[in-house]
């Protein structure tokens, strides 16, 4: 039987636990009754997941004897702005919560982002757990603290770093997901294979199927090692002030094609990612730090998976090499007027820099969106 | 000549300095050139504020060759909710900030709540300078770290602890203060006096009325004191779990007394400090802890000032205990359903209880609203 596995962040005061497994949900109540100081505590779900998930996290409550509340959302991205924002906390505000009372996050990235972000500044800070329901959220955003909404300007423009008390990564919860956004948290994945471990790429080489397939052990495999991957960045560097932005592989560019995507069901965010690395790995063979059998070998492992990389594999859409650029000039890594890259001198050797001449960057935009 | 003083607020990686003295806002640009990382800095004020003050804000930092720009809102306390933050962030982000971008706060405590709340926000945390311009913000909103914005649930109810890089406090802008803002922040002084310095406040019984008359040595000493008081609790307690509620003495009946009269230009935050103060004081000497003198020497200095300290004093409002009753309990100090109050044994020595039966709150109430 597959055992839940459970490892540290370390962050000083903010360090928390991440229990990664099968059946975590129905299990919940035990891992959160030592952490809750004020019932009830109030869960965050959206419309699709609590159709999938919502049941057996309220019934571990009630067997665990924590009385809760549940505020539901409609689904999507849409919800992660200002409206949404005002939304949630109208709704938290009345249900008249301490500053000692929990939010318990259930859903993907946007239901973590959105409760994270309200956790960190409803009563200027109560406490919230994480329970990601998708494979991007479990990988990715509900190891680090960052939260945040998006704004007409951008992604994720506004927000904190916040830190939540406790995550359940319920592997076991996945069996419900598309397979589509499966594939789209695998891309995340991928990614810490491709910043710094090779070995780990190759085990997703040999493993991937297996692990979109379904097989417990290969998830909890690759969410563990993903996790490990980011905290230790995060830890040396939660800020992200430095090294940090290495988790930025393939999001510079990933972040444009959303953009101009509308941030839309059109391109998810993994597949963005996905696109973004083969071109930061084009980027580097381009100007000849890196070796081209290198890029070929990453873009046969995410086609393989079923993964998009190039942005002419998204339907119906153009694309325009100056907008790209505008809205990358637009990012948050932007320092001095300066754009940050996240290059690689080969698959697990990624580094930082901002000494990438736009004239590259453009030249790089225009043959991607041509092939 | 009255010379600047300077001292440190300690808060580990976050502590800062605030600047004291006559003619800060004119020579503002040689405190502020060592600390900004990035141009132009991004100056919020408001339309009254911008009449009196920016113009020598900006004349230093155009003589200190520092780069800026202006965002001016529409004056007053409405602009510190959820539509003003919006508006605020768009008009920010529409000027294409990066992490290393410093605001400028000119202006009283509105302005330095919300940009403050903004500050911490907006690309999950830049810079930002305070320079307070009313004495209420001088002595209370520009130390400490509290930032926030208003909801229909009550005042301040979200928002973060997030410290200032520097505050410039300018003794000589309060002479455009209309004397009734003045007042209200001087209550505020008397506030630190009263919870733990009796010397202070019998130093404010001498000289309280040069303070008020415009003396800027005064002024000087006054807010410094003020400040020192309040960093010394802060900084014990930044977050606000223990001893920091000291500073809410006088504020739970203030804030449901502005609650009522719905946060209006009919009774402003000072004043209605300097109300619940007087029944903090009142309560205290109904349950048997302090000397009725010590209640009664408070009333005849605030009275002796001109400041309200019955909820009668305000003109044309009529009062009702259990409405009263009922914001205090929406209260965030509440803890586990109790509420906090911050009772005295008598002048300079206040202290924190929750164990004040609702019964004596009541019979205050009642009495309070009847004289």
């Amino acid at each position: 039987m597959t055992q839940v596995e459970t490892f540290q962040v370390d962050l000083r005061d903010r360090g928390y636990q991440i229990l990664v497994g099968p059946n975590l949900l129905c299990n919940a109540a035990q891992h959160l009754s030592p952490l809750i100081r004020h019932k009830p505590v109030i869960i965050i779900t959206d419309s699709n997941v609590s159709r999938h998930h919502l049941e057996k996290l309220t019934n571990s409550f009630i067997n665990g004897d924590i009385a809760f509340s549940v505020i539901t959302l409609p689904a999507g991205e849409g919800q992660k702005g200002f409206e949404g924002l005002q939304n949630l906390i109208t709704a938290i505000l009345d249900k008249k919560p301490e500053r000692s009372s929990t939010l318990v996050a259930l859903g993907g990235g946007v239901i973590g982002d959105l409760t994270g972000f309200v956790a960190s500044i409803i009563l200027r800070g109560i406490d919230f757990v994480q329970i990601p329901t998708t494979l991007l959220a479990q990988v990715d955003s509900s190891v680090g603290g960052k939260t945040g909404i998006n704004t007409q300007h951008g992604k994720n423009l506004v927000g904190s770093f916040y830190q939540p008390r406790l995550v359940l990564s319920d592997t076991t919860a996945l069996d419900t997901l598309p397979q589509r956004e499966l594939l789209a948290g695998y891309a995340e994945i991928v990614k810490y294979g491709l910043i710094g471990d090779k070995d780990f790429f190759e085990w997703l080489e040999q493993n991937g199927k297996a692990l979109v397939g379904g097989s417990q052990n290969h998830r909890k495999h690759a969410i563990v090692a993903s996790c490990q991957a980011k905290a230790k960045i995060v830890s040396e560097d939660e800020k992200e002030l430095g090294t940090r932005a290495l988790l930025n592989f393939g999001h510079t560019f990933g972040h444009a094609l959303e953009a101009e995507t509308g941030f839309s069901e059109k391109l998810l965010h993994g597949e963005a990612v996905s696109i973004g690395m083969v071109m930061a790995f084009d980027l580097s063979v381009q100007i000849g730090i890196c070796p081209p059998k290198d890029s070929a070998i990453v873009k046969a492992h995410l086609t393989s998976m079923g993964l998009p990389i190039r942005p002419t594999n998204v339907p119906d859409q153009t694309w325009c090499s100056d907008k790209l650029l505008r809205h990358m000039a637009q990012d948050k890594k932007v320092h001095k007027g300066k754009m940050t890259f996240i290059l690689t001198r080969g698959i697990g050797d990624a580094f930082i820099t901002s000494e990438v001449s736009t004239r590259e960057v453009k030249a790089l935009l225009s043959k991607a969106i041509a092939i």
